[in-house]
């Protein structure tokens, strides 16, 4: 939510000079995303996002990002196309940034999520699963397991039990329960893996737009499910509501069916996805970044959601 | 450059109950302005910006500033107008805040300041300053002579010379010396008052927006000839370049002649804009506001200005 690096008229100008989408009609910084510089671009051919990957973007993972955004749109996604330049490059360089045009999509974030919204959700979610199927780049999920165990080890506890008392504890149980339980083979392939209402654009309740691919990355299907399953059906006290559960399954299986394994694991996967956006709330709530431009979100609706997914995975809480 | 003020996609759902505008089509937060948050918003009748006023602005002043920009748009400015509810009302509140939804306006801020653009510009101005003749609201420039000792009673003068050896003695002998020189009368009436390069959008060398009122005031118009020769013509190393100089006003007088004594004070009158903004500058860049999205601007700039002006005005430089 952000604008980290400014764009000069004289810069912008440049920058187009590599395309040919004519002349700039209106340029304006947006704050889209926490990571990244946003703006939104109209030129003589359309409307577009210039994004400007800022310090946390790994260059190296870029490639990964805008292929796989023109491999869903390209496959008929709502997902924003990168712009190509007259020769062909979708990454560039500006204001000693890597830089992308993308696509502009139309369409706002849920007003009040219904399930018609799930259920739409769960269906664009499944149809981006499927239209991955043949996608050939692959990326590790450094926010799995391993990567939890890591952040967790970069947390100060003291600072964590100022947060919430006894959190720290809560933490250790549940990344020690994890460990043991986590599917070793489910389904894999490409997932959103943060696929949260913000990121996801409707008209009424049609998805005109999926977009932040900048977690994307190699994983068991189903984990993208429990993500979504976090984010959409459970509110910030904890509370599931099994009709917008029930739109979310029912969209997702309405594309693509869960097998036996993924079904009965999706109660410890929601838990592993609670987990991590524990985690990094925590962190981030703990580690404000300096030049930030929106407070840390807090981490504790996500022990909340983790409390009422342990409950319903019926397993140990620690 | 902020989005201070979150507004939920169910809040934008409530404001937009007053209006006829159909439903939203898009909705970011964008960079606009330092002090308010803004939004783009498109719905199905248009393109707007939402402002909410965040704490800096005072709300008594609020609907001088909306009937300023209805008067200019009703007057064939391109400033943009207010949009009215469905009962006439400009002022809403929303997430807590007063807000306004105006005009998306066109165009972007000139990539190279060239004489067509300052030759736009002074014109642009010199209609703003005729078309506001029937204006019937006063404001006070709560920025002028006043306001800058003011503001300097309220600088630290060590920190001062943290940031420019001399600093203060060079404010003080400017505020000395502008508290004598500076004119009781001329001619006078609503100014803009920060038209700077950010707050005129062009499509080519055509100006397709002036934004940004939130300093509108009343006071010398050839106060914001001044302001806009110090914005406009001089670079930040104080280098006055000629014929952006003589392009502003030369268009300027194109549509309203200066007076004599206009034309007499207007480098005394610069000197004054150079040091508003140094102060205001300085102040924002030795005060920075807690959540504040943008770094303050480097106040060493309108130093440079002021010597420069100071050596054209050929008076005591103190």
């Amino acid at each position: 939510m952000a604008v980290y690096t400014a764009v000069s008229g004289a810069d912008l100008e440049r920058f187009l000079a590599a395309y040919d989408l004519g002349a700039p009609l209106s340029f304006k910084g947006i704050a889209e995303g926490v990571e990244n510089s946003n703006y939104f671009l109209e030129t003589e051919a359309g409307r577009f996002i210039l994004t400007l990957y800022e310090k946390r973007a790994n260059p190296d993972d870029l490639p990964y990002f805008l292929d796989l955004m023109a491999h869903l749109a390209a496959h008929g996604l709502p997902a924003p196309p990168p712009i190509p330049d007259r020769t062909g490059r979708m990454l560039q360089s500006l204001a000693g940034r890597p830089a992308c045009l993308i696509s502009f999509l139309t369409g706002t974030e849920a007003a009040t999520i219904t399930p018609d919204h799930t259920r739409a959700v769960g269906a664009a979610l499944a149809h981006m699963h499927r239209a991955t199927a043949d996608f050939p780049r692959q990326r590790a999920n450094d926010l799995s397991l391993a990567g939890w165990q890591a952040l967790w080890a970069e947390i100060d506890p003291v600072a964590a039990e100022s947060v919430h008392a006894g959190l720290g504890g809560r933490i250790e149980a549940e990344l020690a329960h994890l460990a043991t339980a986590w599917p070793a083979r489910l389904p894999t392939g490409t997932i959103h893996a943060d696929l949260f209402p913000d990121n996801v654009l409707f008209t009424g309740t049609t998805v005109t737009g999926l977009i932040d691919f900048y977690f994307a990355c190699t994983d068991f299907l189903a984990y993208d499910l429990a993500v979504c399953l976090n984010a959409w059906c459970i509110n910030d006290a904890g509370t599931l509501d099994p009709a917008l559960q029930d739109g979310l399954i029912a969209g997702y299986e309405s594309v693509r069916a869960l097998d036996g394994k993924e079904k009965a694991h999706l109660p410890l996967l929601a838990r592993g996805a609670a987990l991590r956006f524990l985690l990094t709330r925590l962190y981030d709530w703990l580690n404000p970044v300096e030049g930030a431009m929106v407070r840390a979100k807090d981490p504790r609706p996500y022990l909340h959601r983790l409390t009422t997914l342990q409950a319903l995975d019926g397993q140990p809480h620690g």
